[in-house]
């Protein structure tokens, strides 16, 4: 199973999936609607969204029923990206070769975007809920919350902005919160949908997070040298920065072991997150 | 009943509750957990958690059933708030006779306090969600995430900020999403969690409407002079204004006349909402 292959054949029924489920661009607010999928459509790879679908296939389930989790997870995660690149915060003024949303439109519309962006995601968990499945989607509804608040990526931001990242654990624990935590969440919340036990849930989302934090550390490699921010190899050094994110994706693939073939696509994926080059 | 004794009786129920459902504020990140805090405890009159719990007893429920819902509706109130007083939006240093959350702290952790209530929000709507009670769930979430997002609050305020409210029919528009679609919702999630037909739903979600658009016209009379903004009484005049406030709350209070005297803190909670002076 090749990651990228994988990655290609998720890529149209995702940006479908986002597509039907963002408010159209022509229609009003447009500035608003525009705005909201600035960054969306096109967007990048949709890792996070390929996640879900093979976290529904490892545990035997139906990547269709986790589509509403893919969709979730990608909109948590450019929300993110649009109010990371805000002036107040990173101040990025471009992304993927385009003008960031700020830069684009305003600040006020960027802020604004991001918060029905992240609305849209939890609206998005729940559509198409029926009276059997609803228990799964309340959990998944909790689990993204987790993932994307003040214990998760909201609070990894603001430890990042405050940069008290002078030890390997204090690194850790932004990439563990800051990117792992939605990683993670991709994983169980597509595998919480297609019906996955409570006892696989707690397997997967370990491997998640050692997945998520080893993709982080890839990212830092991948970047050396522009030495900026919450970086690993700035506290520890290339080499032993690369021996920590190839222990982290053992530790991971460990994790779902047992899954077997139907497994593969989410192992590939974990591999190609901590291996993938520039 | 008087509405005030009714809110003063709900506040502390409500207080401990968003105490709960927030992280505390020494716990790291403690400046993220201070300023998500900040415009909350203390907080205001409550009057969307009122309106919550009232909506559960209007249906012959039980309060303690919507407190969930009444958590859920004043964290996104106040994250609402925290963004709107953002320099790049309303730009207002002031609230309650206290620094806003971006001048007590600063742009970026305001962003970041705002998006973390707004994810609390959601998970404090699904909190305690048993097997049985989850299809309810559910909907409330598909419900707030919808008088959030860019057909409700947040929609509202971009045209608000956009400013092109020259119409009675534009301001009402922009009334019924910043205003009125999160005290809708605020009923209607609590009738849902205890356990309110499809048929009284549609009911009290009309009423939240049509009282949530008077609420917000009495606040441009008890504003007048002050002529800034979208505003009915700048477009109509005050009597005008005046007039078509109380036919928004008789509309309301037709479309509850039916529930009988559990619904009486509901109703006095809607004329207090339109009648209220400074």
């Amino acid at each position: 199973m090749d990651a990228q292959d994988y990655l290609a054949a998720c890529l149209p029924r995702v940006d479908r999936a986002l597509d039907e489920a963002l408010p159209r661009a022509d229609e009003p607010p447009a500035r608003l609607h525009a705005a909201m999928r600035h960054l969306l459509l096109p967007g990048g790879k949709r890792l996070r969204p390929a996640l879900a679908l093979a976290a529904a296939e490892a545990v035997g389930g139906d990547a269709d029923a986790a589509l509403p989790a893919a969709v979730a997870v990608e909109l948590v995660h450019v929300y993110s990206l649009v109010h990371d690149d805000l002036p107040c915060m990173d101040d990025d003024v471009e992304r993927r070769g385009r003008p960031t949303v700020h830069v684009a439109f305003d600040d006020a519309t960027a802020v604004l975007a991001g918060d029905a962006l992240l609305t849209a995601a939890f609206a998005a968990l729940v559509t198409g809920a029926g009276e059997r499945g609803a228990a799964a989607r309340v959990l998944a509804v909790r689990d993204l919350a987790r993932a994307a608040g003040a214990a998760g990526l909201v609070g990894g931001q603001i430890d990042d902005l405050t940069g008290a990242s002078e030890s390997a654990a204090a690194v850790e624990s932004v990439h563990a919160r800051k990117s792992a935590a939605l990683i993670a969440a991709s994983i169980t919340a597509g595998a919480r949908l297609a019906g996955a036990s409570e006892a696989l849930l707690d397997k997967l989302h370990a491997a998640g997070v050692a997945a998520g934090i080893a993709f982080q550390i890839t990212d830092d490699l991948l970047d050396a040298g522009e030495d900026e921010g919450c970086s690993l190899v700035r506290v520890i050094g290339e080499a032993a920065a690369r021996e920590r994110a190839q222990a982290l994706l053992d530790q991971a693939l460990g994790e779902i072991a047992e899954l077997g073939p139907p497994a593969e696509p989410l192992r590939a994926l974990l591999r190609y997150a901590v291996q993938r080059k520039l």
